[in-house]
């Protein structure tokens, strides 16, 4: 069952079974120091199709069908799909799983929606809900690109504080723990995060609107567990970039607490220093690859036990940003775990 | 618990009980046939804001508030909130609970959001998840009008089969058995529904675009449950208008279901024959607040007694129609029930 324990963590005291993931990217997240642990790289970032709404489908569509396939499932094993993206109406998610015939719930987390779905997800299999869902996210440079910002072909300049949104997407499949008695991965704890406003209003620098959002849940969640940053061999943000990464930094220490030995970012991690990806990457395709790709397989092999993702989300559009609104950030944080030796 | 009964349905063994719920709708709405039967009209569409998205936003926020005090709440009493609409990025939701303090998921079901959000919410107030949360959805006239379709001051002509954008939001709060033992109202089942394409491309028709899937969500229900319609005092749709509730009742009748003696659908009831609306209301807001206000106060009247709340979304977005996508429907279903004499 779930259970509360301390303000806001939940934790499932039979976990639910992390049974398989995958993630696909693009050329230059390819490119990247991590790109040879994702599981598919696409040769041509328009994957095929006429438009990068549907390239970013695709991408999406191939990362689903990889976990299913590495769990040995079919769509008909599924009872529920969770998925989310940046595009307006979540048009990537939904295109990706149109003919998919599985239960639908599409989820806006902005960059923290790969967190947010298997934060739920691990609710709705601990309780019985479904026996198998799998949780989506995906974002695309180009798609992002010509909404959130220019024309591709115009070739703004970009901000020192401004992020690259990554063509990616990461899928994951949860089951139920009497469904997977034998998988060894498992989420035991989840913190739904709470939108933390501080008055940043500059579209081109999320990490500072986002790393309040991080530091509040990542304090609750440690504060609930009476945990210390080195109980977890790895807590990752996904995506505060390079500035974002330092505030979090920066404001944990005003708590007492020091996240640096076990501190990375998804964002820092996806590109290398010559990429020119500025602050790091973004997207909600950032996190979701990472963690299905480099992190889990990290788990898998036994290099690491215990592992934070706190994915954390700008809530902002285009729209607000024009009527001047501040940007909220938001978190939301899953435990997962290795068992076994 | 949660069981799962059938092929999709699930049944909430100790039901999570429905506190209070608020509706909140605009001037055109509050002048409609059951005006009166909604907790707040607006004065004024603009609900003293600089813009739409900002008075869709206060609208949501006047439900919230409502729903909170009628059922002697304040914010930090619930664990959750599962809000959507239909601006890009869900912007109306996410601003409606910027400053709220609590944990926040975005949900995006386009008109089904309202649906997605309560069936959501019962599984987590029925697994321990949550003590107390609250589902809210929204839609303004004015803000869906220049995202999906003109600019106001255009005043674009208008197909028979259309439908109108309500200026409307509901709230709900739900609690786990134990945290509201004398609360008469409950969710009994959910079924969450799976998208359904039948090459619909015409956005002035979403009626035909979403009846498939209401007929899919209702027939797995009645199937799983064994029961025929009769065995509801009513089961609304939300929202086919005019259009589609016909194709509904079509569609059934080919699978041998006959809806109609209990059958209603939110976007026909909100509006009269006089007000130019054509197929009737639409929007996640039209469904929330039809529910909130009068269908909650016929329950809690004796009026009904058990009640299928079938949310309706069109999954497409102007992008994916100005490519040549075809429309999904989705529809989420949620059993509401009044226990007592």
């Amino acid at each position: 069952m779930i259970e509360r324990i301390g303000r806001r963590t939940l934790r499932f005291s039979d976990p639910p079974r992390l049974l398989s993931a995958a993630a696909a990217v693009g050329q230059k997240e390819g490119a990247g120091p991590l790109g040879a642990q994702f599981d598919y790289v696409a040769r041509n970032d328009r994957m095929g199709q006429k438009s990068w709404e549907l390239a970013e489908s695709a991408l999406q569509r191939t990362a689903i069908d990889l976990a299913l396939q590495k769990g040995g499932l079919t769509r008909d094993r599924l009872d529920l799909i969770l998925a989310g993206d940046l595009l307006n109406q979540c048009a990537g998610s939904f295109l990706a799983s149109l003919h998919a015939g599985v239960p639908y719930l599409g989820q806006y987390g902005a960059c923290s929606t790969m967190a947010q779905g298997l934060a739920l997800g691990a609710c709705l299999t601990a309780s019985g809900a479904a026996q198998r869902l799998l949780a989506a996210a995906s974002s695309h440079f180009c798609s992002a690109e010509r909404q959130y910002r220019f024309p591709l072909a115009y070739g703004g300049q970009r901000a020192p504080t401004a992020q690259w949104t990554a063509t990616a997407a990461g899928a994951a499949v949860l089951a139920a723990p009497d469904a997977a008695k034998s998988s060894p991965l498992r989420i035991t704890h989840a913190v739904f995060g709470r939108m933390v406003e501080l008055g940043v209003k500059d579209a081109n620098n999320m990490g500072a609107a986002m790393a309040p959002a991080a530091c509040d849940t990542l304090a609750a969640l440690l504060a609930d567990l009476g945990a210390q940053p080195r109980d977890f061999d790895r807590i990752v943000t996904g995506d505060l970039g390079r500035v974002g990464a330092d505030l979090l930094l920066t404001l944990l220490r005003g708590e007492g607490i020091d996240l640096a030995p076990v501190y990375a970012d998804c964002g820092v991690l996806l590109f290398g220093e010559g990429q020119d990806t500025h602050a790091g990457g973004s997207g909600c395709g950032c996190s979701a690859a990472m963690l299905c790709g480099p992190l889990l397989r990290e788990l898998q092999a036994g290099k690491s036990r215990r592992l934070v993702l706190a994915g954390t989300g700008a809530m902002m559009s285009p729209t607000t940003v024009q009527q001047g609104q501040p940007i909220a950030g938001i978190c939301h944080a899953v435990v997962i775990e290795r068992s076994g030796a």
